[in-house]
């Protein structure tokens, strides 16, 4: 019997890398966020390291910080990019994200079934519903109500899979010996209605390589979460800072899959794992510093928080003394302060405390390549996780850093393959096919 | 002083050519709908040709005939399709048709202006209303009245062309000496917001290299498309049959132009040319008949009610005899009626009048090179046109003659230019920069 192996994606975000700084990194184009040749290239490296697949996170609004110092996070256009990704990578597969509240399902359908064609079957859509106030408002709306949002959310990705499969699995002939373009019973509208979206179809794209996207969300474990992506997802792009809270993510993921119905093999957990790796630990929190140095004094404040003693922004070099050690405890219920803790009481100034990234949107390990092998093996051993999204710190740079340093390891673990076993997205994640009309007729 | 010279568009639908077998041809990839491949090669014949620019008309819904024997008229998705072409072109520009019916004003914002990015300054909106029911069942919508559907479409304009100018032409930095990433005072919100559409923004993408795109009209001189057109376009794309009706459109919309208190030089006019080409007029007449002769039967009952004699489906082989002759005449009001008479009267077969696609949607020549060219001096030196949007029955084959037959022929004749005067839709329109926020502010 083959070893359970890992599954690994790469964010794709603006085109730097997650940190503040990584634009003005050497090695980075500063002018990366509207190049989509940086974005090919990008893709191209994680393609070299057998990544299964790429995730881009989208809103769209402007996300992130002070504009006068650093980028959007998102994406310039998640659909653009993934066209030129397609047209210059041969086996990666790519899940954007793409909104259930403020898309129209025909149009969002159609760009993700093209790009599905376009790329021989290695797209995969994030579902989501839209929560932000600021993405309303560049629809003039405002944020519908979680029920509001999910009753949506099922009807969109019923309805765009439904026009997905407008065509049979061989409605398409082409043969120009016959004449005979395609079966006509084999393509049919759809004629579906709900509360909130409707189309009549067809939608006039044959099967692609793979039959249709793939269906992944992101989000948290909320009910209605649970119970759409149950439902619907083949992946589950996560947030979880420990061992413990992914496990018990990842469980109530299986769970929610086999209440609807399916197996629950068939959802997939990637937590994420935002790294910055150097040759010791030293050179890496040095490296994390010159990227993120500049939040620091703010990021003091919350560690403050985190482990209720007092913290003197102006005294970052020093550890926590021992009167402070003493008195510090995880505060305030954040799954992070765990870590801080035990990070300060390891005798690291605070700067490097904060330079281990006790405080960001997702786990961090700053180090070398081992460190990171090493933090992947436990989670996945643990299972905590089916593979991981990773965030590399700056693109190229800190992406190569991975691609060529950790990746060996594990394969060299025997906890990642070797390359790709197929060719489709469907193939590297393991989902089963799907068709559309005459799989629906013969069931 | 120099000469006027002509703009050349070309058609792009299905990835096959116009008509109705062109998919079966000898040299054409019976599975070029799904090729981007055959789309990029396409679209580089017109370069070679240096064609001003592509135009990707769009429903989104299924046009053309039965499937059974040929495919729909419309791109599989313009968007991805026109992904895959910036990438693989250098300076031609490319408009692709966008519902202001069924879009989201911020969704349409950004994917066009990502692509204004991605081709460096070469994209073109064409702002249409949605007319067909079809379209509408899509979206499980009804089509809107005249009023309310141009009532949007001129929100739809303002806020797009409001979210493509949220950053002021030097509002993007990224100096990684400095750390200055942009000018937040040139970042502004557009706020705009209708009784259709509304939008906060900003929409974060920086100018192109052309500002933004350009934005064309495409349809016939109802009171309303003038007053749209006359307000925003800078290219009008037409369907006229004779010359004396393209140049009533013609200078209908050059008023409109005017009134809206624009130069009327700033909208050029493009009546629709479709081509069958070879060796000489028997040849390309044959070729026509292998290319839409399955349909001749049912366009015999067509030529029938326009020339108001009894037409034999079963004698297409015949010429008018002088006793129909005698009594043909221009009827029903069709513009093509007076064309079918003049070719009835050359003593053609009845299968070669249809051949010379007197029936069709645009104005057709079938013959040698220098009949397309004649053609085209003619409405252009009647100032009927400032150019045409070219049809090709065939893409390839077809295409390869317009361009190494045509074009020098044109060249020659001082009609058309030698080679791009620059690099931009604009610059190849002559149409004037437009950027956003700065220009707002500055005036
Ligand atoms: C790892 C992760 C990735 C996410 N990616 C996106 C995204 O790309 N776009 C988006 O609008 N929301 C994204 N979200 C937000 C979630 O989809 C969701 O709105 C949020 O978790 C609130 O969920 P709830 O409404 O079920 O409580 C993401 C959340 C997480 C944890
Ligand atoms: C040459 C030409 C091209 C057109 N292209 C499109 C198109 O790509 N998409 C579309 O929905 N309508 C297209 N139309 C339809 C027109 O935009 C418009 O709906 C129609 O002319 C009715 O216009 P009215 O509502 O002003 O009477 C086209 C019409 C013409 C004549």
């Amino acid at each position: 019997m083959s070893k359970r192996q890992m599954i690994i994606g790469m964010h794709l975000g603006n085109g730097y890398g997650a940190l503040a700084e990584a634009w003005r990194m050497p090695g980075v184009d500063p002018r990366a966020y509207t190049s989509f040749d940086a974005k090919v290239r990008q893709a191209q490296a994680a393609e070299r390291g057998k990544f299964q697949f790429l995730f881009l996170p989208d809103g769209p609004h402007a996300a992130g910080g002070d504009i006068r110092y650093e980028p959007s996070g998102f994406n310039l256009d998640v659909m653009m990019t993934l066209a030129a990704v397609a047209r210059g990578t041969e086996r990666i597969g790519m899940v954007a994200t793409g909104s259930t509240t403020f898309n129209e399902a025909f149009n969002l359908a159609r760009h993700f079934k093209a790009l599905d064609i376009m790329n021989h079957g290695r797209t995969g859509w994030n579902a989501v519903t839209s929560a932000s106030p600021e993405v309303a408002a560049n629809y003039g709306q405002r944020i519908p109500s979680s029920a509001d949002r999910y009753g949506r959310a099922h009807e969109m990705i019923q309805i765009v899979q439904a026009l997905w499969g407008s065509w049979g699995k061989d409605a398409w002939v082409a043969d120009p010996e016959t004449g005979e373009y395609a079966k006509d019973e084999e393509i049919a509208p759809i004629n579906l209605g709900g509360e909130f979206v409707a189309s009549r179809g067809p939608l006039y794209i044959p099967p692609s390589e793979q039959g249709q996207p793939v269906i992944f969300h992101a989000g948290g474990p909320s009910p209605n979460a649970l119970s759409l992506a149950g439902r619907y997802a083949s992946g589950f792009i996560a947030a979880a800072f420990t061992i413990e809270e992914a496990r018990a993510q990842r469980r109530a993921f299986r769970e929610a899959t086999e209440r609807a119905g399916r197996d629950p093999d068939e959802i997939k957990f990637f937590p994420g794992l935002m790294t910055t790796i150097a040759k010791d630990k030293r050179a890496a929190l040095d490296r994390r510093i010159t990227l993120t140095g500049r939040m620091f004094p703010q990021r003091a404040m919350y560690l403050q928080q985190m482990l209720g003693v007092r913290i003197d922004p102006a005294r970052l070099d020093d550890p926590l003394s021992p009167e402070q050690l003493s008195r510090a405890h995880a505060a305030g219920g954040d799954p992070r302060a765990v870590r801080a803790l035990e990070v300060a009481r390891d005798g690291w100034s605070l700067r490097d405390v904060l330079a281990h990234g006790v405080i960001d949107y997702q786990p961090v390990v700053v180090g070398p390549v081992t460190e990171v092998a090493d933090h992947m093996q436990e989670w996945f051993e643990a299972e905590a996780a089916d593979g991981f999204w990773v965030i590399p710190d700056v693109y190229e740079g800190g992406l190569d850093a991975f691609v060529d340093g950790v990746v060996p390891i594990l394969q060299e673990r025997g906890l990642f393959h070797l390359d790709y076993e197929g060719t489709t997205l469907r193939d590297h994640l393991g989902a089963r096919p799907q068709y559309g009309v005459d799989a629906r007729v013969t069931g």
